[in-house]
């Protein structure tokens, strides 16, 4: 079927940066064209604009937290939807052009996020190297290729695409830092519900916040509904206005969320649907598994009562 | 129509008594036949067995408190449901045989409950008077009219029926006394909406009574219903379990109510439909106003909750 | 030490009722006197202008219900408070003078609710007998005595007061039946802790039933304390203002229940303490077992929690 | 008194940067020393081992959000707490050399994310000019004083600090953008309450997130304790545990914000004071207004309510 799914890709660049590695692990990306934008906002206008249909940005990372300029942009301005997660392990190497031994290192080109997270291994192995902070990953390994530095930190898709072998793997004191990143495009049809699903809302609250925010919660809990993240930023279009930033478990077919979406509608300053979207499976730290619905409130539970119900109402029951 | 509405009514006894007064409110009473129970039971047993189409019983009034045994007919065994309530105000009379003076009262019959809510009338009044305490309101004037005693405290009605003469007008101590009776049918569809009506429901929940008793509120509180009355009894099926008797704003063909109530049905061991009726218009004490829908939780609010859903579910939204 | 504790006793007259039988269980009601009052509101003045000492009255009964005018009177006027509660098993027994045989039984003289509350037994052992209402228990075994009717309902105290064997014990329908009554002082330091203690509070809220009720149940649950009982009444004062009365677990001078007590100071229009007392032991029906505290709340968690913020406030901890 | 207040600052650096403009409005920094740190981690562990005695460090902008590394450092290993917080706005200038004329310009340097905030400026007043990205603010400063580029976006002070005129103020898209920073240093005795002050806390709870976070804000509601923030990250520690970052307002010293840390310490599997510290007046964007306490829950209610429970323990009042 050419032309569909979403054929021309945009993804935040540089080359050679997670983002792109994240991408790869898009099936469809592999049938379509890949293109690095050179900001979030730059990736996304480019879907708003129709000039690719669909972009794939950071959302948080473990070490780094929220990406606030991704979720400023689902926020405002013309509406998007997530149509999929993708959590990818944040693994730093060390790459160096072929022929460089470990012992022979003086100086290391890395992004200063890179070198804060590796600062252990660094001061273990590497204990008198100097670090030459670089742009980004991709630059790092562009450096160490060029001989610039001796070596680089920088993810392991950089390192291929600049041909420099791995001296050492895993290298992150963090072993198990992840980046989420997610597909975004035009509004349309959520993906089928496979019964791990997300869904990210953009909710926005007045005034008192302890009682507003309580109210948002309680109805997710009346009807089952777990978090699995929420976050705050305020508002720049009013004064004492804030968003949250809701991931819930479910998907906007279910009955149970459907309610709860119904219920934060009419509370809430505004809500914004920001997609639903299978959970990306086997991703650690970021995620929690699914928690069981609480009694009471499983979908036979639903259908049982809404049947119920409709007894009581001619009724037939009482 | 003949047999159509409810003919034969049934009321807890004796003849003359608040009970009687408060079935001739009802309109079709005046049309159909009208029977003294000796007891609650036996008047809701004469509905449940078909001799009777519709009882006429007392559920509250503002001196006593709750009358148990409705309650717990209504919550046990065959399923009724209340279609009518009926608020009355319960205002004494001394009545006496004609030509009594009020000088010449040295003795007074009366329901020990009438007596003790007209002491102070009768301290200030009578002060030297003996009262002589009789079975019902109805025993105290039938008492007068025998002339056992010189007078009765007893409802208008029963003065009436003995063809006594009325001495003293609203002699109760608490002016605005009133009783809250119910009419109570076998289960069938519920009269329709009015816009000022009553949901009645016995709610069955577990253990831990302040958890439960929440979950409880928070179900009704997130959907903006609002309770009249509450009260609890324990049941004698299990130990630790409990019923509530609520008194909810609505009717259960609202959707506000409806979402409600199959969220009962969701959490609590057991709910009980028992019924939904109009409130009873202008009676004071028991009965406060309807308070309005908090902000978003009016019908206008509902129904733009589930088209937006519906829009988002398409992808037409977000 | 003569004169105290209280000596001179008043209960819910007449003599023979379940009210006394159950003062009878109060130790020191045995070394005092013991004097009957004709209704609720006397008995609790005689204890208010200094007559009597304490006062035992009914509060609730499992078939009954609340006992409206006793929590009315609780709540209005010059406060008392409760200094113990006595449940007791409302057991019914069918006497009638010596010599008299089942078979032979013709008439019963029975209050209505005793009959009521026997209705099924009457029916499978006799059901050809007419039933004489009568204005008390003690009433009914008084009639057998004199040969009015040829036996009565009644409790086991009348008929050991009327010298009338007991024919058939336990003859209500409900085998758990029971009656709790409160014994009622002038204000004074509450009973020491026991560990299994209740107390009893009038809680007075305006408007909004829900959510001022939804309020009042967190301050309880916030602390652990759980509700034994809960009941509302309107209060005749202004209208749209309720009382609630809650029985909590817990004693007054517990850190828990004081702190959830303050709570409910701020937050309600009125609170009224009506006593901290011994739960009382082996009470099966109305009573639950005592509710152990939810994790984090038990007593060492509350020491704990302020040992800590004791050390984070002078810098110790963090 | 030399010595006290604290004199060796250090700041995230480089020097020119947004930390050192927030440093200086602090009065004490103009008095010690003030020293850049090449990372967050770095900086705080300067702290930690007494090699300084505070460290500014930024904690969220209102563009890029939360400033992961800084919750992750407060929240793990030795101790530190917050003592003041700067917040500062962001205001970008375009900086050239003396001469440089607006239409001359052909290229600008500049760190990513300065180049996006302006990127509205930009394609208004400069749109052929070509961005070049730079490590830092100051780095972009400093390369137009070198003439690599035309001309640079950075902070007033970087400009000051290059002795590069400035072309043109406030050039960012939105005007009132803010970084909050704040002052960290080893524990010790709080600031004295002002009456408008913020505490801070990482809160750990475990489990099922809805429900275990509705308690939390629920301690916080329930004495009146509002958030000015709350944020979430995974812990590395063990999975399915979540750390929580509140802002409250109040002083840990206050009845009221004191019994709510008592509460959160009983349910939360961890609570971590991270500080009690007066808001900065007049901070626009991410701090709002005081909100006054609610109905019952001003301090003048706790005094009443603490009083009046002293007298219901001693028996002198209900």
């Amino acid at each position: 079927m050419p032309g569909t799914p979403p054929t021309r890709f945009v993804y935040l660049g540089p080359e050679g940066t997670f983002a792109e590695q994240a991408l790869r692990l898009v099936p469809a990306a592999e049938r379509g064209s890949r293109s690095p934008a050179r900001s979030v906002p730059e990736a996304l206008d480019a879907v708003r604009i129709g000039e690719a249909d669909a972009a794939l940005v950071p959302l948080e990372n473990s070490i780094g937290g929220a990406v606030g300029v991704t979720f400023d942009e689902l926020a405002d301005g013309e509406p998007l939807v997530i149509t999929r997660e993708v959590v990818l392990p944040v693994e730093f190497v060390l790459a160096a052009r072929a022929g460089t031994e470990l012992d022979a290192i003086g100086t290391v080109a890395a992004h200063p996020q890179a070198s804060t997270q590796c600062r252990g291994w660094l001061r273990d192995r590497l204990p008198d190297a100097v670090v030459v902070d670089k742009l980004s990953n991709s630059a790092a390994a562009q450096a160490a290729a060029d001989g610039e530095q001796d070596a680089a930190i920088c993810a392991r898709v950089a390192a291929a695409r600049h041909r420099l072998p791995v001296l050492a793997d895993k290298i992150a004191d963090h072993g198990d830092a992840v980046t989420r990143f997610v597909l975004v495009s035009r509004p349309g049809p959520p993906p089928p519900p496979t019964g791990d699903d997300l869904t990210s809302l953009a909710v926005f609250i007045a005034h008192d916040r302890v009682g507003a925010l309580l109210a948002v919660l309680t109805e997710l809990a009346v009807r089952g509904v777990n978090l699995t993240r929420i976050g705050s930023r305020p508002t720049g279009e009013a004064l004492g206005r804030y968003a949250f930033f809701l991931d819930c478990t479910g998907h906007v077919a279910d009955i149970r969320l459907g309610e709860a979406l119904q219920g934060l509608r009419r509370i809430c300053a505004d809500v914004r649907f920001l997609g639903s979207y299978p959970r990306h499976r086997g991703a650690a730290g970021v995620n929690e598994r699914p928690v069981p619905a609480p009694a009471g409130l499983a979908d036979a539970d639903y259908a049982d009562a809404a049947a119920w119900l409709a007894r009581v109402r001619t009724g037939e029951q009482t």
